[in-house]
């Protein structure tokens, strides 16, 4: 699904669901991360004109995501606050090529891949959970996240000729799939 | 006007009117970066509800400004790029406290007090450009900056009574002055 190696491994449900709440605070961080990897990426890339508009509509739509997020954990009368990561998004960063082009190629296919995996846990939980109005939620996120994924990946193409960006994204969705079965004691949306 | 202790000085129009180009360059930068400042205010200080939401729609607004410049660009045809930037933003945080809730205060005044500087100089441009489909756009963008100036001094006053606000922002104000009065050799949005 959507160039990822791996299926999210059963624990993982089993893991989140005694926390829904705590997964729910995680979710809006996530967003946030996501809405500020956007916003990275336009300052990096700025003289990119297609990456510009791009990057623009997606740190809104995140943001609004966000909002949508905080909305549901006050109507839950949830605390939003600060939670402690999980290392997902740190050990798949640590992939990062440090020289350009290959550093944008990396960047950019590295977002898509957390979009990615995000879109399959939301899949899960819209079919899992028994809470109708959180199942329906997670329903209604499942297609942005599978087009900012394409986004990402038509972009890296920019920065290297097709077969290249998709050997990359290749062996980086092998690393991710690792990161995944290796999983992490958190109950986190990328635990 | 809005907290601000001088009025641009008449070298800064003769500074950058030969040079609208440049300016209309810069003026892209600074929304993206005004952009980037709310979304870090808002990684920081993400347990603030009201400031969280505030935040939101700041980013996405100087992000639609970031795009309406970008297509004046387009339409005028000069290619959006990299520049180098003037000093007002880097000597401005210098003033900024290393200790919280000091911190707060002096982020989000210095947010407050940009906002504000360039809400004057929208004023100035939109009352002397002869370019009157430019003018017209300045004209449209005062009010959203005036707005922003409200709202960064109001979240402000969450961190430190009305009063300690108010004196921490008439010094800002004064350093603010002062770094516009001696100016910057390059022709920007805040020489």
């Amino acid at each position: 699904m959507l160039n990822l190696q791996s299926k999210t491994p059963d624990r993982w449900l089993e893991q989140v669901l005694p926390h829904l709440d705590l997964l729910l605070i995680d979710h809006a961080h996530c967003e946030r991360k996501a809405a500020g990897v956007a916003m990275n990426l336009l300052s990096t890339y700025v003289d990119n004109h297609e990456l510009c508009g791009e990057m623009v509509r997606i740190v809104c739509e995140e943001l609004e995501h966000f909002e949508m997020v905080r909305a549901l954990l006050r109507q839950r009368q949830v605390h939003f606050r600060r939670l402690r990561p999980g290392d997902y998004g740190r050990r798949l960063n640590a992939f990062v090529n440090r020289t350009e082009p290959q550093r944008a190629v990396d960047r950019l296919l590295i977002a898509g891949l957390i979009e990615a995996r995000s879109c399959e846990r939301f899949c899960l939980l819209r079919d899992q959970l028994e809470d109708k109005d959180l199942a329906d939620f997670y329903g209604s996120l499942f297609e942005s996240e599978a087009r900012h994924h394409a986004i990402y990946v038509r972009l890296a193409k920019g920065y290297a000729t097709d077969e290249e960006v998709e050997a990359r994204l290749a062996v980086l969705a092998s690393e991710e799939a690792q990161i995944v079965s290796t999983g992490h004691p958190l109950p986190r949306m990328h635990s």
